[in-house]
C-alpha cells in the first residue's frame, strides 16, 4: 500500500517507487499521475478504480480485486493518491488484506494536506502564526462537530472541500470564525494545472469554492496576505520533469 | 528546502533525492539518516546544524550559513526531518532567504505526524473511528488553548512530545478527555530502532513518556487496541536497505 503524494510525479518516496518497479499488479486511484504508472513492470497489469462523482469502484470490489491478485501470488502494489491512511481509507483495505491472509507492507506518502498549501507557499505551522493543524475532509461533513472544529486554534486544512466548501465556511463562521479569516484553496498542488485563489471566510461561504475538484482549502493566519507577501508561490517542484524509475 | 521523511532514506521523495544528488551544500537537522547524506556528491560540503538539547545551532546562524553558501552560487539543500512546513521552521528560513535574494523552492517531505502512527499500524483516520486528525508540537505548549485542542473531535497527534508527554497529557485530561482514551507512542519511526507503546491518558499524565526521544503520541480512538488487533505493527518500509541514489 503505497502513498502516490500529491500529484507531482517527484514527490513519490524512494520505496514507493520501488515497489511499483517490481509490481505485477497496480491498482490506483483518480489522482495517481500516468507517469508514475508508467513506471511498472511492462508484464504489470494496471487497473484503475479511482473514485469521482457518479464513478469509481465500489469498496468492497476494490478489496476484492486486492485479494484476488495477491493470493494468486502476485505483488500487488495498491497505489492511493497522498497518504493512505489519512483519509486514503488504507486502514480499512489493510483490515481486509489481513483478514483474508494477505501480508501488506505500508509505504506512506506526502499527503496533499501538507504539500498542498506548500506549494502555495503556505506553511501550516509558523512561529508566532500558527502552532496547531488540524485537518478534515470535506466529505462526510455532516458527522463533524463544527463548533469543536472552528474552536480550536490555528490552521484549518479541509480536503476534498471543492463541493462542499460553502457548507464548510457556513459551519465555520457558525462556530465563531471570523468572516475576515483568511482562506487559500489550492487547485491540483504541485501538478501543472496548479492554482491558488486567496479570499476569506465569508466569500468563501457566500460564493463557494472559487476553483474545482481536486482543491486544498487552508483556513488561518498562516493564509494571511502578510504573510504571503513574504511567501509568495513557490515553483512547482521537480520541473514536471518525467520521474526517473529506479 | 527538501524534507527528507522521518527517518527510513526510502521515504525520502524522488525529487529530494535528486536534489541532493546535485547538492554543494547540504545542511541537515540531526534526524537526518546518514545514508541519505552518503548521496550528496563527494564535493558537498555537509553540515550539521540539528537542534537538540543543549545543542544545535541557533536559527539566526543556520540562516546566514544558508545564506552565505547560497549567494556564492552554491546549490545548497537544507535537509529537515519530516516536512519543512509542519513544525520544521521551514516558512522562516524562506522568508529570511527570499530576503536575501535567494531564490528557494521547497520540496515538501512524508510527515512524521502521519508516517509515525503508520509505522506503528496506525491510521490517523478511520471510517467510523476518526474523521479528524489535529497536529501540535510538545513543544511550546504553554502558548496553546489545551482546553480547544482537547475538545476537538478525532485524532491528536504530538510531534517531539518525548519530555512533555505528562503535561500534555494532564492538559487533555483537565481539557475533558477520557482517562482511558487510548495512547500510543512511536519512537524513532520507520528505523531500525523503531519501538511502539501503547497506554491510555492516564497513564501517560501519570507515568511521562515510556519512550525516549524522538517520540510521536497519538492519542484517540485510532489507537485502541481493538483497531489495532486488526491492523497488528507494520513492517518497516524498504528494509533499510541502503537508498539508491539517482
Amino acid at each position: 500500500m503505497v502513498g502516490a503524494g500529491p500529484g507531482d510525479p517527484d514527490l513519490l518516496t524512494i520505496g514507493g517507487m520501488r515497489a511499483l518497479s517490481s509490481a505485477d499488479v497496480v491498482v490506483h486511484d483518480r489522482l495517481v499521475d500516468d507517469r508514475l504508472l508508467d513506471c511498472a513492470p511492462a508484464h504489470a497489469e494496471i487497473v484503475a478504480v479511482g473514485k469521482c462523482k457518479g464513478g469509481g469502484w465500489p469498496q468492497r470490489d476494490i478489496c476484492a480485486l486486492l485479494i484476488d491478485r495477491a493470493v494468486k501470488g502476485l505483488h500487488v502494489v495498491r497505489l492511493k493518491g497522498g497518504d493512505p491512511f489519512l483519509f486514503g481509507r488504507g486502514g480499512e483495505e489493510v483490515i481486509a488484506l489481513r483478514a483474508a491472509g494477505v501480508p501488506v507492507t505500508v509505504v506512506p506518502g506526502v499527503s496533499s494536506a501538507l504539500a498542498g498549501p506548500a506549494c502555495a507557499g503556505v506553511p501550516v505551522t509558523h512561529r508566532g502564526v500558527s502552532s496547531v493543524c488540524t485537518i478534515v475532509s470535506g466529505h462526510g461533513i455532516d458527522e463533524l462537530d463544527w463548533a469543536a472544529i472552528a474552536a480550536a486554534p490555528g490552521t484549518l486544512v479541509v480536503l476534498m472541500a471543492a463541493s462542499t466548501a460553502a457548507t464548510v465556511a457556513a459551519a465555520l463562521l457558525a462556530g465563531g470564525r471570523a468572516a475576515s479569516e483568511p482562506v487559500a484553496v489550492v487547485h491540483a498542488a504541485s501538478t501543472p494545472t496548479q492554482a491558488v485563489a486567496w479570499l476569506d471566510l465569508e466569500t468563501l461561504a457566500t460564493e463557494g469554492c472559487p476553483l474545482p475538484a481536486p482543491s486544498v482549502i487552508v483556513v488561518g493566519a498562516v493564509a494571511a496576505s502578510g504573510l504571503l507577501d513574504q511567501l509568495p508561490r513557490m515553483a512547482v517542484t521537480g520541473s514536471m520533469r518525467t520521474a526517473h524509475c529506479l
